[in-house]
C-alpha cells in the first residue's frame, strides 16, 4: 500500500486512496466503485466527474483512522474496482447497467462503497443490494428527501430514488432515517410522504449547533442488527464545506456532524454505502472531493469486521 | 408559476424565482427589485452584478417554506419589477434615481424586497420608505455599522448610509439593532457613534456558537408594532458562506443564524427589506448568490399578511 | 431598445441584447430562442446554462454592426422569445418538445436564432425547419462532423444529429459544407461518411493562418438561392477563444475566421441559425458566452432583409 | 536590481519589476506609476486592482530585451513611484487628483509609464502631459475609439476621454492613430467623429493575420518628431490573450501585433505611455496582468535615450 | 499610517497593512516578515505566494482592534521588513538562509511576525529564536502535529519541523500545546510521539462546537511567564474558511476559535509568531489570505507591551 | 482499448488515453510515463499535477489521427506505465530516481513519452536515453533556452537542463534546434551560449503568423537519421492556448504550429519525447492539459514504425 512517506503524493495513476485496481469484486470484503452518471441532475450537472476527482483528492487520505483507531486495511481486503459503465443518454438504461453491475459485486459478498454520480444511482444500487439482503434499513444524509414522484414527466431522476425504492419494497420503512433535510419546497408540508411511510425525518434545523452523537444512539436502536445501507448526499452538508454539488441548499450540516453520523453507525450491519452528488467543477479548490474521499474512508472504517488498534 | 417539476430549472429568462416580470409595482403587495450599483464600494467592486446572479441562482428556490409553512404566493401578489436604472459614474445622482424609483414603488402600497447592489443604496431607499411610513425601526445585519462620516472626502459611499439616515431623521433610533458587527477599526471604540444614537449593537462575538432565537425575542419587543425595515448585508455572514462580497470580515454569522434572525422578524410590521453586497465574481460556485436568493425568499415569507399552511 | 448610453449595462433582467421578451414568435421576422439542453453531451456537461450566460453577456452587444453597416433592428422585427422547455431526463422526449416548439416558430414565418444547448438540438430544429422549407443547405462550423451513428447504444446524442438529418432527408447533401473539422478519431478516415453523402468538408488544417473570404465565395455558389441553415458549434473555434465548451479540440478557427464565415453568408437565403455548445462554467471570465452573443448578432445581421446604412 | 538568479521570484514586496520604490519622480528619467481607478467602467469593474496585479506578475520580466537588444536600465534612471491616490466615489475629483499628480511627475522631466486603471484616467493624464509638451500625437491601441460624448448623462467615464481631449486641444488631431477598433456600435458609422477630427482609424479587420510592421512605418511618418503619447487599452488585444478586462470585444489583435506596434514606436519622441483596463479577477491565471507587465516593459524599451547593446 | 478614509484601499504598493517598508528590523519592536518558501510541501504547492497575497488582502485590516481595544500601533514600533530570500531548489540551504536572517531580526530585540511559506520554515525560525530566548513554549495550531521523522528519505520538509526542534532542544516540551489536530494517519496512534515528549495534544474533536476560552485559561497556566512562540498553520481551520492551503483536513476549527486562541495568549511572553501554509491559488476569492492577514494582526495585538484603549 | 462509443468518457480510472496500466516497460514499443516533479520551478509551482491532469483530459483523445492517418495502436505496443517516484524535497536525488527509472525503460527498447513535470526532468531523462543511444539530436520547443548556468546558487533547476546536458556530452550540438524562444532576459544577448554550442535558435518572432512546414523541412535535414529526442515545453505556446504553466511568456507559438513541428518530425529516428511544464491549477478549464494530451498523442503518431492507413 502506497504511503506518502515513501511515494510522493502526486505520484501515480489515481485510484481511490492509491489502492490496487482490480477488474472485479472477487475476493474482496469491500470495494470502492465509481458510478459517473449525472444526467439525473435537475440543476447544475457535473457529478459525472465526481469519481475521478474524489480519487484524485484521496491521495491525502492515509491508512489509519487516528480518531477512532480503526484499521480497515489490517482488517479487510479492499480494492478499487473502477467504474460502472453508464449510458449517458438514457437514464433507465443506466439504471439497468448499474443494477447488473452491483448484482455481481454483492453476489461475491463484497460490500460496495460507491463514488457517485448523482443520487439517481442509489435506486438501482438498492435494487441489487436488497435483492441479496432483503429490505434495508437506510441512514440517509441529504438536504432533500429525494422522494418525489416525477419531474418533467419522468419517474427516474435524482429527486425520486427513495420513492421508487419504497414502491419496490427495497426499504424497511421503519428503519429509515433522513438527516439534514431542509430548503424550500413545492408543497407546504414537504415531509408528508416520508412520514406516511414511517421514515424518521431529522430536519437540518434540529441539528444546528448540536452534536449528533445522541441522535445516532437513537438511530442505532432504530436500525437494530438487520442490514443497513448508508446513502450520503454531499449536499447534506452546508455549501460552505461542499460547494461542488448540483443542488445546494443553505444552512446545512457540518463535517463534524457528518463524522458523528458515520462514526455513529459503527456496530450496525452495514451492507453498502454511497457518497453522491460531488460535482467538482463548482469547487476549484478540490476540497468538496477531498471531503467526500474522507467520508468514504470513514464509511469503510465502520464496516462490520473492521478492528481498532 | 413555473416549477421544476414541470419546467426544467435551466429554462427561461431569469427573473427572481421565475416570477412574472412587470414594469411597475402597481397592484402588487410585494416586489423584488434590483439596484445594480457598486460604485460606493471601498474595496472589491462587483455588486453591480448582484441582482443578475441572485436572479440566476434563484431557480433553486421553490414556492413554499417547508420549515415555517409560510405560503407567500398563496397570500400576496408578488412580481419581479426589474432593476432601477443607476448612474454608474455619479453616486449622488444614482441616489436620486433610486429614491425617485422607490417613491413610486412604495406609493402604491407595495413592499420592496431589494436585490443589491452595495450598501450605499439603502440610504436613498430609506429616504423613500420613511417618507411614506415615518421614522423606521431597523433590523440591520452586517459586519460593519456603516455609520462612518466620510471617506476620501465624500459623504456618500457604502460606509456611511446609516449616519446619513440618522441625520435626516429617517430612523427611529431606539428601534435600531445591528447584528454581526466585527472587524478591525479606525477607532479604538468603533461603536461609540451607534451607542450615542441609541442603537443596539450586537457584535459577532456575542453570537458565536449560539442560537439567535432569544435575541430575536428581544428584538421583537424593541421593534414593537411600528414600521420596520430589514437591511441585510451578506457580509454579516462569515466569508466561508458568502465569499462573493466586497469587504469580507472573518468570524461572522452562519446561515442558520441568518434564518433565525429573519424568521424571528415574523409578526413585525415590515415595510421593506434589502439584501446587499453580493459581488458574484469572487464566488465562482454561485453559492453566495444562492444564499442571497434564499434569504430574500425568507424575508418575503415574514412579510405581514403571509399565511402559513 | 435599451442602450448603455441611457441605461447602465448591469441594469435589467437579462434577455438577449435586452430585447423585449415575448411569449411567441407571432409577428416577428426573427427571434432569439434558447434551448437549455445538455444531456446529449459526451464529455463535460453544462451547455444547459448556455442560453442564460449568452443572454447575460449580450449586454455588451450594441444595435449596429459598425463593420458591415448592417442595421438589423431598423430592418426586422426581432425579440427574445425565451426558452423551449426540455425534458432533462429523456433525450428523445426533449427532441419532440423542441421539434414541436420550432414548428410553431417557423409556422409564422419567423427565422429562429437559437442559443444552445448541446448539438443534439439541431436535429429536432432541422426537422421543423425542413418541414417548412424542404431539404436545406447547411453551413456547419464545428470541430466535429457530428455524423456518428450511435454511442453507448443510442442514436440520439450530440455526436449524431447530422446523420439523423441525412437519414430523414432534411439536408440537401450537395449543399452542405462543414468547416473547422479536426481532432483524433475512431476511424482512420473520419470523413468517409460525409464524403459519401456529398458534403464538402473543410478541415481546420486548410484554414490555419488564412482568410476564409475566398472559401465563402465558393460556399455562396454551392448554396445558391435555396434555403440555408447555419449551425455554429462554438468548438469550431480554438479553445483559447472558447474554453467554455464540452468537447474542445485543439488548433481550431479564430474569431476573425468565424466573422468571415458568417459575414460571407450575406446574400444567402437563410432560414435559421444556431449557436451551440457554450458550457459557461468552464470559462469563468464569461468570454465564451460573450463570443457566442456576438456571433448570434452577426448571424442576425446577415438574415435576408437586413439593410445596411 | 533584483534578479531571479540571485533572489527567488516569489521574494519581496511587489514593486514593478522589483524596481526601487520612491515617493516622487525627482531625479528619474522614467517612472512606473499606478492609477487604481475603475469607477469609469461601463460593464465589468475591477481595473482598480490592475496596478497591484501587474506589479505582482512583473516578477517574470527581466532587465534586457533580448529581441530588440534594448537595455533600458543601463540607459535611464527608472523607479516605481507607487500609486496616485484616487477618489473612488467621485470621478471628476479623481480626475483632478490624477491631473495634479501628473503635473508634478512631468514637471521634473520624467516620462510616466502608467499602470491603469480604466481608460478614464488618460484624460487627466493628457491634461498634465499636454500642458507641458503642447498638443500631442497619439498612438492609441484599443477595441473602442473612446470618443463618446456622454453616457448616463455624464461626460466623464471610460468611453469619452479622447473626445474630452479633443475639446481641450490636448491632441494634435492629424497625429492620432487608433488601432484595433472593432465591435458593435450605437451608430451605423462609428468612426464618423474620429474621421471628422482627422484621426487615422485602423479597424481590427484591417489587421487580421497581418504583420503590423508596415503600418508602423506609416505611423512613424505621421507622428514625425513632435511629442507622442502611447495609450494602450489591453482590450485592443483579443480576449483570448487578455480575458481580464472590463469591456472585451471579440476578434482583436495578437500579442505579436502589440509588440510590433510598440517596437514600431522606437525613434518617436515619446513623452508618456499608459496601459489600461486590466481587471485581474476575470483572469484567474494572472496572465492578462503578465501581458500588461511585458507591454509596459516594451514601452520603456522604446523611450528616447534607451540604448541597444 | 495610511487609512482607507484618506487613501483608497486599492492604492499603493502592497506592504503588510500598508506599513512602511524597511530593510532591517533595527529600531523595531515587532516586524512583519515574509518567507515565501513552499518546496517542503507534500501535496499542493503554492505557499510561496502566501506572503504576497496576505500583504495584498491586508488592505482590509485597520489599525485598532475594536473587539479587544488593543492599539498596537500606538504601543509598538512596527514595520514590514520584506521577505527573506530563499533557495527554492535546496531545502537545507533555505533553512540556513532563514535561520541567519532571523538571527539578525531577533538580535535587535524585535519580535518577528512571519508570513509563510510552508511549515518547514518554523524549524529554522525556532533555531534563531531559541538561540536568543532559550527553550520555548509553543502554542501550535494545526491539523497535523508535524512531528514526523522523515518522508521520501528526507528529514526536512513540512511534516517534520517540530521533531527537529525537539531533537535540538529548542522546545520546552512541557510547555507545548497542539490544537486542532485531526485527519487520517500512517499509524493507529498518531499522537504517541507527541505524548512521549510531554506535549499537550488537543484534537479537533475536542473543540467541535465549543468555545476555546476555557482551554486557553489552561494554556496560559501551562505556558507561565517564560518565552512562548505561536505557530499557526492555516490548515488548523476548516477548509471552508481556509481553502487556500496545501494539505487541508476536514472538520477543523472555526475563525471564532482561532480568535479565541490568539486573544487567549494575551499576557504571555510572546517572542515570535508565524502564520503558515497559505497557498492562495486554491482560493480565488482571496479570503484565505484575508483570514491570515487578520490573524497576524490579532497576534500583533497580543504581543507584550500592546496597550488597550 | 476503450472508446467513447462503447464506454462513456467519464468512466474509468484515468490512465493516459485509457490505455492499460502496467508496472514496467517490458514488452512495449512505447510507453507513456509521468514524472510529477515541480520543485525545479522558478515562479509558479504546480507541474507536479501535470501527469494527473493530462491523463484526466486525455479521455478526449481517440485512437486514430484523422489528419495524418497515423494508426499508432495498430502499429505499436503501447501502455501507460504510471509515474516515476520523485523526491519532492531533494532535486538532485529526484534526478537520480528519474535517471534510474529511465535506464530501465530504455533498456528494454521502449520509447518513453513523458508527461511532466517541470523541465528539470529532461536532464536525467537525457542521461538515460543518451547512455543507450549516444549523443542525441534535439527538437526543443520552448519559450526559454533552458541553458542557464545556475540560479540561487544551484546548478539543477528548470532553467539549466540543456547546459548540464551539453556539459555531459549528451547532445549532438549541431543537431539541436530550439523553437519558440522569446521573452525578456538577464543578458542583452540571450542566445550567445546556444550559438556558441552550435544550436540553431528559432525565436518566436521568426515564427509569427507563419507556417512552420518549411522550417521543419530544414530541421529534418539537420537531424539526419541519427537518434533524436523531442522536448516540448508547453510554454513554447502562447499563454492564451496554455495558461496552465509556471513561467509563461507572451507572443508564443500556436497549436497549429505545434502540430506542424511534431508532424514535421515524421521520419526522424525518434528515441524519446517529453511534454513538460503543465501546471493545471492555473487553467481551471482543463484545456492546457487537454492540449498536452493531444501533443503527446501526436508525438506517438510520429514514432518510427507507426503506419498510416
Amino acid at each position: 500500500w502506497s504511503c506518502a512517506q515513501f511515494v510522493a503524493r502526486p505520484v501515480g495513476v489515481c485510484s481511490m486512496m492509491k489502492l490496487p485496481i482490480q477488474a472485479s469484486a472477487e475476493g474482496l470484503d469491500a470495494a470502492f466503485v465509481g458510478v459517473p452518471l449525472d444526467t439525473g441532475t435537475s440543476n447544475r450537472p457535473g457529478a459525472r466527474f465526481g469519481p475521478r476527482q474524489i480519487r484524485a483528492e484521496s491521495v491525502m487520505v492515509r491508512s489509519y483512522n487516528g480518531s477512532t483507531r480503526a484499521a480497515p486495511f489490517d482488517s479487510l481486503r479492499v480494492a478499487d474496482i473502477g467504474d460502472v459503465n453508464v449510458n449517458l443518454y438514457n437514464l433507465p438504461d443506466s439504471c439497468r447497467l448499474i443494477r447488473e453491475s452491483y448484482q455481481k459485486i454483492v453476489a461475491s459478498g463484497c460490500v460496495p462503497l460507491t463514488l457517485g454520480g448523482d443520487h439517481t444511482i442509489t435506486y438501482p444500487i438498492l435494487q441489487a443490494v436488497a435483492e441479496k439482503h432483503g429490505p434495508l434499513g437506510l441512514v440517509h444524509v441529504d438536504a432533500h428527501t429525494d422522494t418525489g414522484d416525477r419531474a418533467l414527466g419522468e419517474k427516474i431522476y435524482h429527486g425520486t430514488p427513495f420513492r421508487r425504492c419504497v414502491e419496490e419494497g427495497l426499504l424497511d420503512c421503519s428503519r429509515v432515517v433522513q438527516i439534514g433535510i431542509r430548503g424550500s419546497s413545492y408543497d407546504p408540508n414537504p415531509y408528508q410522504y416520508c412520514q406516511e411511510q414511517g421514515f424518521r425525518v431529522v430536519p437540518a434545523e434540529e441539528c444546528w449547533s448540536k452534536s449528533l452523537v445522541p441522535l445516532m444512539g437513537e438511530v442505532r436502536k432504530q436500525m437494530g442488527d438487520k442490514p443497513v445501507y448508508i446513502s450520503f448526499d454531499i449536499d447534506g452538508l452546508d455549501p460552505a464545506y461542499a460547494p461542488g454539488t448540483g443542488t445546494p441548499e443553505i444552512a446545512g450540516l457540518t463535517p463534524a456532524q457528518a463524522l458523528e453520523i458515520i462514526r455513529g453507525c459503527k456496530g450496525l450491519n452495514i451492507v453498502g454505502c454511497d457518497l453522491v452528488e460531488v460535482a467538482p467543477m463548482y469547487d476549484v479548490s478540490g476540497n468538496t472531493a477531498l471531503l467526500a474521499a474522507n467520508l468514504l474512508f470513514e464509511m469503510l472504517c465502520v464496516l462490520p469486521g473492521v478492528k481498532t488498534m
